[in-house]
């Protein structure tokens, strides 16, 4: 078996160096030619090659690249013809667009593993990334296909978990975006408040944590699954603004 | 030294635990009488004793009750007279009524250390919940006794920060207050949503986990310091509402 990672930031090198510790080989590529030597570099890829060798070579190939150049790939495959891995899958974090974008691309099953890391690079990568982890898929219709995504899925240490790309992205809105985007206010808001370093609570630490996370990838991601953000942001802050009300009658 | 706990749930019984480890001796009091069986057959307190023992007896006394009962020990304190020990202090989460309350207490220093857990009750309790974390303290005006007071606090393994009560409600508002009422207000808008349990990212996990913290605790705290924090949450909700607005308009 070989697998395929397009993409070899910490997603794409956690999956690379866990498939490497199973004793599989591993090819890659990223865009940035850095990256990519970084991963070669540190072992989390045994050969650097071009998406075109990748889609010839694999037998899985992983697209584990931000949302808007996953979903360029996607395209670029639809249209490259010529043989295609047994399963073509995905890691970004929200699945309609993914699944529109990749219609009657042979072998395709949408995934989203839920772990990560508020770093970025090859060097952020750990084998174990996703042990115990919920991993997503989207079932394609073709049961064989689904097994052998399920299989890869289960060999990197994470469960699968089957669910439509709709319900995907109705449900992550609020138990992963809505969180970020919290992270990202009340980052804001802890930076106006002179002299709070020392005072963190373990929520403040977390939220902190996580707004250092790429805000571009993460701006692509809301606005892709924006009418199931703003519906549970919304909702948050009338919720808080509730609970501020009940509080302000008992001063 | 001895040291006298009022109240041995999971902060009164942690400062315990470590000033046993310590090798100093502890006695302790809680209003349960079970909690107090709890902790003397843990080994948390040598052993059990009135509150008016307690006084005679310690040379640190803390006060590791909630905050309506701390109220009513220091209360009772001031009235009682007699003989009183080197330091007298308390972990309470809000420390202006606090302050209020003590004026006129005799070695009283307020403090409150940064740590925490979600669960109750002695059986939370753990000797290190306090390693490396901030322990914030009121200074008293009297140096000897603010030294007596830190000597303590860094004898748990803590780093005593002073800070005045009215800077402390103010900063404490924003790093765990706000927090904790957003994890209220989360773990509700979770609660309603179908499917979710599988698909939590890492700050579903904490805010989740603090939610399960005893509302009735918190609903003091927070009617306690509800200036500060209504004026964060406002400020908070402001700016999810503003977010939503933004991403509304990439729809």
């Amino acid at each position: 078996v070989i697998v395929g990672v397009f993409g070899v930031g910490a997603i794409g090198g956690s999956i690379a160096l866990r498939a490497r510790q199973n004793g599989t080989r591993v090819f890659g590529y990223d865009s940035d030619s850095s990256a990519l030597e970084a991963a070669k570099g540190c072992g989390a890829i045994d050969e650097a090659m071009d998406p075109d060798e990748l889609r010839e070579r694999a037998d899985v190939l992983v697209i584990a690249a931000h949302l808007a150049p996953a979903l360029a790939e996607i395209a670029r495959l639809k249209s490259a013809g010529g043989r295609m891995p047994a399963v073509v899958t995905d890691v970004a974090s929200v699945k309609v667009p993914v699944a529109q974008a990749a219609r009657g691309l042979e072998n395709f099953v949408a995934g989203h593993p839920m772990a990560g890391t508020e770093r970025s690079g090859v060097t952020a990568a750990r084998p174990d990334l996703f042990e115990g982890r919920t991993w997503a898929y989207v079932p394609s219709g073709d049961a064989q296909l689904d097994e052998r995504a399920c299989d890869f899925i289960s060999s990197l240490g994470a469960t699968p978990l089957a669910v439509s790309a709709e319900e995907h992205d109705r449900i992550v809105a609020i138990t992963s975006h809505v969180p970020q985007v919290v992270a990202y206010c009340y980052a804001r808001l802890l930076t106006d408040t002179e002299g709070a370093e020392q005072l963190y609570g373990p929520v403040a630490r977390e939220l902190l944590r996580i707004a250092k996370m790429d805000p571009t990838m993460w701006r692509d991601i809301l606005a892709a699954n924006s009418v199931n953000v703003v519906r549970d942001l919304r909702s948050l802050a009338a919720e808080l603004e509730k609970a501020g009300s009940d509080l302000k009658r008992v001063q």
